[in-house]
C-alpha cells in the first residue's frame, strides 16, 4: 500500500504522526519511517532535535540539526527510523522546548514531546486498536492510609467487565519507568490496546491491569539516582502497594485474590520494583515480570534483590518469573543474560525474552507485555 | 491558617501549585494568590509570561516580564490572582514555550501550560477531592459508524455504579470549548470531583457524565473561525452525537434512555453546540445548559439557533434550559442578558446564573457545573 507516502502537496512528504496534535501538519512520518520535524522560531540562532537521552535510541543517537528557511521555520528529516514511540524535544539556543505540534506525555520527570513512528501495519498490529471488544481505562482517585494524600491510579478493566456481575478477574500490577507516572503504560505503552487484542484472540485470559504511580512521594521524583534513592523508591512503593493499593483494588473491583491470580511487573525502574517487591511478597504475588531491569554489576547472591537469592527454593514457588529486554539496549541486555545465568544456576524456573532490535524505549516494553501477558494466570 | 505561606527557605515564598510537576519548585503560589514563575534560560534576551489570550483573565490582562538573575534564571511574581485555573505560556524571544515546571493540558489547540491558583479552602471546596465516595473517569475507545475513525470518549460513572447491576442512571453530555478536547472537563474542569461532591451531599442525583471530543473531524480544529466553520462544528458534531455517541453510551452503560433523563450542556463553543443541537433534538435531550455561550449580535428570532426560536412552544417542552456566564467576561455576559431577554420575551422557561467575578476561564465553568447539575433530572 503506497497511499501512506502520497500527499497532494509534494513539499510535505508523509503524514502527521499519531502523536501530532489534531490539525497540525508537523511532525510528519513517511511510510518508510522518515520523520520530518519543523518549528517556527524566527529569532532562534540554533535549533536541534534531541532524542530522549536513551543510548541506542531508535530515533538516532545524536542531536539532529534543523535548517532555517527564509520564513523563519526550522526543518530536519531523519533517516528511516524503526517503528516505535520516542521521546524528544527541541533544543532552541540551549533551551529545552517541547514541540508545539506534538502531544506531550509524562516522561523524563516532566511533560515531554514524543513521536509514534508506525511500522508495517501487520507487524505493529498488536498495539493498534482493532475491531474487537474493548476494555476501559479507568482513572480512580483514592486516599492513602499512610499519608492521607490523594492519588490517581489507572485501572484497565477487560471487555465485558460490566456485563457479568459474578465474574471475577486476576490482576496484573504493571509499573512504569523512572521519570514516568501512572499514565505511561496506557498513553505511551498502549497496554489497554495490547490487552484488548490478546484477550480477543484468546491468547491471554481476561485480566484487570492496575497501573499506579511508582513514586510513593513526589520528592522521590526529583532526588538524584543513588543506592539510597533506589532503596527508597523500592521500599516506599512496597508499603504503598501492599498496604494501600492491593486492598483498594480488591475492594473496588471484582478480583480474584489468591497469589496465583496476582502478578507484579514493570519496566526499568518498575522492573527493579517488581523483582525486589515481588520476591519479598510471594504470598501476595504469584508471578513477577521484569522488562529491561536496570543493571546490577555484579549480581550478588547474598545481597542483590534484598537477599532474595539466598532462598532459591522460595523463589521456585513463583508461578512465573519472566525476564525481558530489548536486544539493542546493550547494558540492560547484558543484565538479562546475567539474570538468566543467576536463576539457571540456582535452578529457579524462569522465562527469558529478547525484544528484537529494540532499545530502552517503549517499543521494547510493548513487545514485552505482548509476550508476557499470555503466560499469566495459567495455573488453574 | 498561615502555614501555606511559610516555607523553610524564605527566598521561595508559597508552595508549588497543584499543576506544578511533582518534585519541581516552580511555579509556586502564595496563600494570597501571588504566582511566581521561573524558567532557566541563560541565553534568552527577553522572557515573558503570556496569559492564555483571554480578555479579563484572572491571571492579568497583559504579558508579564520576567527578570534575569545572574545564574541565567528568569523570575516574575504576579499580584494576587483570584482563584482559578489559567492557561499560560512563556514567550522566550518570541517563541511560545510551555513551562518545563508545569503540567500541560489540551487547550488553545495544543498542549499548553496551566496553573491552578487555590482559593480559600472553604470557597473552593466544591472542586477539591473530599472524603466522600468517588466515581470513576473511564476512557472508552469506540469507532464511529460514519468514518470508521477511532475516538476516545471520557465517561464519568458515579460512586457505586459497579455495586448494583440493576441501577440505571440519567446521562449528562458535557462539552468542552474551542481548542480543547474530551479531557478538558476532567483535567481542567474537575467535573468528576464536582459531581462526587454534589452526589455525596445529596445536592445532585447520581448521573453518568459523557465528555466527548466536540470536533467531529481533526481538520475542524485548525480551521479559521467563521460562520461556515461554526456551522460545521455544530452540524458534524450533531451527527456524531445523535448517530454514534448516544447509542454507544446507551449500549455500554446502564442508562435511562428517555429524553427527561438525558441532558446536553457545554461551555463556550460547547455552549453553542448545546443550544443548537439541543433545540433541534428535543426528543433526545430533555435539558440544555449553556455556559458562556459565544455572543450572537444580534440574536435573530428567525435565524438564530438554526431557527429554533420560531417555535417557542416547542422550546417550552425543555425540562430545564439553563444559561450561565462569568460576570467578568464582558461580551459573553452581555450575551447572557440577551439570551435571558429573548427567552423571557417568548415566555420560554429558563434559568440564568452569573458566576461572580469570573472571566472566560475554567473557574466560571466549574462554578456553572456546580450550580447546574443539581437542577438536572428532577422531573420524576
Amino acid at each position: 500500500m503506497t497511499s501512506a507516502a502520497m500527499t497532494t502537496d509534494q513539499t510535505m512528504p508523509g503524514r502527521p504522526a499519531a502523536t501530532t496534535i489534531p490539525g497540525a501538519s508537523y511532525p510528519r512520518v513517511t511510510a518508510d519511517g522518515r520523520v520530518t520535524f519543523r518549528v517556527d522560531a524566527p529569532t532562534a540562532r540554533k535549533v536541534r532535535v534531541r532524542p530522549g537521552a536513551v543510548p541506542e535510541s531508535g530515533l538516532g543517537p545524536a542531536p539532529l540539526d534543523l535548517a532555517r528557511a527564509d520564513d523563519g521555520t526550522w526543518t530536519a528529516t531523519t533517516d528511516p527510523v524503526r517503528p516505535g514511540f520516542y521521546y524528544y524535544w527541541f533544543d532552541v539556543d540551549g533551551l529545552a522546548v517541547n514541540d508545539p505540534g506534538g502531544r506531550t506525555f509524562f516522561g523524563h520527570g516532566r511533560e515531554v514531546s514524543a513521536i509514534e513512528v508506525p511500522g508495517d501495519p501487520d507487524d505493529g498490529a498488536f498495539y493498534r486498536p482493532a475491531d474487537v471488544p474493548h476494555g476501559e481505562v479507568r482513572h480512580r482517585w483514592h486516599r492513602t492510609a499512610e499519608t492521607g494524600e490523594w492519588r490517581r491510579t489507572v485501572v484497565y478493566t477487560p471487555p465485558g467487565y460490566d456485563d457479568d456481575p459474578q465474574a471475577r478477574y486476576p490482576v496484573l500490577y504493571l509499573q512504569h519507568g523512572a521519570g514516568e507516572n501512572e499514565t505511561g503504560w496506557t498513553a505511551q505503552g498502549r497496554a489497554h490496546i495490547i490487552c484488548d487484542n490478546l484477550i480477543a484472540s484468546g491468547a491471554a485470559v481476561p485480566m484487570i491491569v492496575v497501573m499506579a504511580d511508582g513514586y510513593a512521594r513526589p520528592e522521590l521524583r526529583s532526588a538524584a539516582w543513588s543506592p539510597e534513592h533506589v532503596r527508597a523508591v523500592v521500599t516506599e512503593f512496597e508499603e504503598l502497594l501492599v498496604r494501600d493499593l492491593v486492598p483498594m483494588v480488591d475492594a473496588a473491583y471484582r478480583t480474584r485474590t489468591g497469589r496465583a491470580d496476582r502478578a507484579l511487573a514493570g519496566l526499568s525502574m518498575g522492573a527493579r520494583q517488581a523483582l525486589d517487591i515481588g520476591f519479598a511478597n510471594l504470598d501476595t504475588f504469584g508471578s513477577v515480570g521484569a522488562f529491561s531491569a536496570p543493571p546490577i554489576e555484579p549480581i550478588d547472591p547474598q545481597t542483590s534483590f534484598r537477599g532474595a537469592l539466598r532462598d532459591p527454593a522460595r523463589l521456585g514457588e513463583l508461578e512465573l518469573l519472566w525476564l525481558g529486554s530489548g536486544t539493542a539496549e546493550t547494558r540492560v541486555h547484558r543484565m538479562l543474560g546475567d539474570l538468566h545465568e543467576t536463576f539457571a544456576g540456582m535452578d529457579v524456573r524462569h522465562e527469558v525474552y529478547e525484544s528484537d532490535g529494540n532499545a530502552h524505549e517503549w517499543q521494547a516494553w510493548r513487545d514485552c507485555l505482548y509476550a508476557f501477558a499470555p503466560l499469566l494466570f495459567r495455573g488453574a
